[in-house]
């Protein structure tokens, strides 16, 4: 009988230094053995980046019998990638990533970092989750998200995910939470994204910034709903990209050369 | 009357001096007005990464009626998000991305940088696609391809595509091309994904390889199927990653806490 630990792998796009992640780890570490492979740095925004021109590069800096810790070069995916092939003793049962600082809601999942790692889990068939608050701030505090964080993995635990299907969990600002909903992906953008300003020598230069355009505010299916009215959201997100509902429409046009 | 020709949006993950992005400039130039804005080197494998903490750069290095052509110190991303918000005196009728040296067929699409540019054009709700040749030789040969390129090109300007999809386009090498395959992204991930080995001073280091395992090779719907077979890949791709299937399945999660 097989009465091992589950294991548990876990990286974060803001860097092993920052609090988001050391509250991941205390919220989960009596449920299993924890491996953390995370980014020596910030790595926001690196969506499901890989780093195949440069080396990579990964020190393990803890080591006790149910937790260690190693640092990486490379992006979240790389940390994920090398965490399953190369520095953990056996496959994963469950990948998490963060807690980011800020939100991942919406549109984001396609930029972030943080769930670029929760999407390759799922790419290797591990039931995996994102989580982020909603607090950009370094010290933001992560005290009243731990029982959502540890409720949540000993939920997928036990009963899983679809293969190829991860979680993308935000959470509220602040306290006060009403509760978990599961809802989408809400649909939007970012618009007014660039401050341009001048660099030392007067030379144009754009700054990422910009602001999030809701295209259904007062949907209650959609994440940001729940978000902005108390709720901790959870989405299901698939490694599939295909709009299937799209292939036959577009059938025809295998005849147009 | 706007008599205006289509504003075409043009931007690669392999940068600007690639063969690739002239091949897709000249099979679409007639077609409209052209603005390139593209990386000024390789940004391979950056999926929809965008840069926050450092200032984007815009030089104009072209700049002629009907052809523009913008080079960035930004991701593939950043290219469209430049392009649209500051760049180009107009919203683009269509985005296009690539193309690109290299397969982008099934997962990849998750990892590629020019299907990262292809998809933030949907995100802005503006028809898109992703152009890619199954060869990475920076010599390849992309003159059969070009043919297929304009005729899914035209078809889209016509046709237009659902808001928040664009076309994971793929190209077989060396002509002998059957025809036209409408399908969906492939199950199937990459394994032995590392090659180990030493630095200078002999430390660890790690570098990406990697083969491709199919799960299901052989299902016809496949775009891995279509590629093997001969045929050029069409793959309608969403913006909404949402596992619609599985929200009713995890409602009950709600009262975990």
């Amino acid at each position: 009988m097989d009465n091992k630990k589950p294991l548990i792998l876990i990286t974060n796009d803001d860097g092993y230094r920052a609090k988001g992640i050391e509250a991941l780890i205390d919220s989960v570490k009596e449920l299993g053995e924890v491996v953390v492979v995370a980014p020596d740095g910030p790595r926001s925004g690196m969506s499901s980046a890989i780093t195949s021109l440069q080396p990579l590069r990964a020190d393990l800096i803890k080591n006790e019998s149910d937790y260690k810790l190693y640092i990486s070069t490379g992006t979240p995916v790389d940390c994920i990638k090398l965490g399953i092939n190369e520095l953990a003793e056996r496959k994963p049962d469950i990948v998490l990533s963060g807690v980011n600082h800020g939100s991942n809601a919406a549109v984001a999942v396609i930029y972030s970092g943080t769930m670029g790692a929760a999407i390759e889990g799922a790419v290797f068939k591990i039931p995996s989750i994102g989580f982020s608050l909603l607090d950009h701030d370094h010290n933001a505090d992560f005290s009243f998200a731990k029982k959502y964080i540890r409720a949540i993995t000993e939920q997928v635990l036990k009963e899983g995910l679809p293969s190829g299907t991860c979680l993308n969990v935000n959470i509220p600002k602040g306290g006060g939470i009403k509760g978990i909903r599961v809802c989408r992906q809400t649909s939007g953008q970012w618009i007014n994204e660039f401050m341009p300003s001048k660099d030392g020598a007067n030379k144009q230069i754009y700054w990422l910034t910009g602001d999030f355009a809701n295209d259904e505010p007062n949907d209650d299916m959609t994440d940001e709903w729940a978000l902005a009215n108390g709720y901790v959201s959870v989405v299901p997100v698939k490694v599939d990209m295909t709009n299937h509902d799209h292939l036959a429409v577009i059938k025809a046009w295998e005849s147009i050369i």
